[in-house]
């Protein structure tokens, strides 16, 4: 099965937490958006699905996957749907694990839509300038506290889950732990002052995000020209004035 | 089997959300934290679980679900894992249909978590009087942008599903009906001026909420003591400054 992704070619976003997986896993699969026009793909061909009449289902916003017939969209049921098709969730314990992984996977994404926010307290259509002064009222609790929370539960979920391996769910990868490691680098590029005041206090987290950086297909992937760098247009933006001093 | 809902007892919230598929099936369950502390239950069973340090993953927030030895939190994971064993998803496809239930369901929640932030658009941890001013600045562009694109994007899906019958995924009610009658019935509480004048663009949308209200078991539902009223500590707030004049 050939996958096709369709997302921004421009941002990691949250094509991010789609392609990790596909990369993991070795698996074959286009970026659309992101090769060329001659091949069918481009800009174009993400305008084009977006407003495809003939879908089973219209997709609200990027990223959608297909696959073969199928066509669907938000990250977390794309990755619902890949994560047992790529071998990235354990399946021993009936469909219980899946609906565990699931759990972890939306309560990642959350955190990843409040990291948005703190850039865009206001509105989506407006820029960055022109709400700067509600992203510094938005930033300074999402730091103190949204940030402690969120990474604190997931330290939380590994200590109690630590006896059944060192990852999110048993001794081998899962497509929870891919989407953990990206918001955490995510969020080491976006506040890393607030991040290095944490450390201490999320070491299993952290312990997390190295091992899969150094998953052999993850770092290949990390060093090649398909990892795109973390840049202002993305969710994850650098602004100093929003990090802790 | 025997379901027990975990969620803030004085609030429809999200736990909504996972009540009226209860409730659409006749589902055997209990709303532990409404229930009386005799029976175990109460605000401290809702606590208790939060902090479960045996469970195989912990929750970060309500609403919960304990399925006999299942436990699992985020809204639409558990509608994901309630829907096919209620009967509110089609499953004639394969489990091609179970995806486009859960996209349908998270895009429902994206719009549940962006109405809940016009009145919170700086903390969840601060009153909504001491983030007012960013709260209309934020309320404009959701009413103007945000319930449009989003509203519209269900219209749309009821369109190109209309082969299909009235309902969102075929003929019979689902779980996503249920979700888009409550985020509909929640915007017209919190937003009636914009949602009036929006009215002439979601006519299916519109449609589906009343099919829904009429239901034999949710119409019950709905004239019950069960069903709790909005009010202003829930996610739908009427707040007249943040509404279209």
């Amino acid at each position: 099965m050939r996958y096709e992704l369709f997302y921004w070619p421009g941002i990691q976003g949250r094509g991010e937490f789609v392609r990790l997986p596909l990369e993991a896993a070795a698996a074959d699969y286009v970026d659309v958006a992101r090769s060329s026009k001659d091949q069918g793909g481009g800009s174009g061909a993400l305008m084009k699905v977006l407003s495809d009449a003939s879908l089973a289902l219209p997709a609200f916003a990027p990223p959608i996957l297909r696959a073969g017939d199928l066509t669907i969209a938000q990250t977390a049921n794309i990755l619902a749907y890949l994560g047992p098709r790529l071998g990235l969730v354990p399946i021993s314990n009936g469909d219980s694990t899946l609906f565990l992984a699931n759990q972890l996977m939306l309560t990642i994404m959350d955190l990843v839509a409040e990291a948005h926010d703190t850039h865009h307290p206001v509105s989506v259509s407006l820029y960055y300038e022109d709400q700067k002064k509600e992203a510094q009222r938005r930033a300074e609790p999402f730091r103190r506290e949204r940030i402690p929370k969120f990474l604190g539960y997931f330290e939380r979920a590994l200590r109690q889950g630590s006896a059944r391996g060192e990852y999110l769910l048993g001794p081998t990868l899962s497509y929870p732990d891919l989407g953990l490691f990206q918001v955490t680098v995510g969020l080491e590029y976006a506040f890393p002052n607030a991040m290095t005041e944490l450390a201490p206090k999320i070491p299993r987290v952290l312990e997390l995000r190295n091992r899969v950086a150094a998953e052999p297909r993850i770092a290949a992937y990390l060093a090649s020209e398909r990892r795109l760098p973390f840049n202002e247009q993305g969710i994850f933006r650098h602004y100093p004035e929003l990090d802790t001093d």
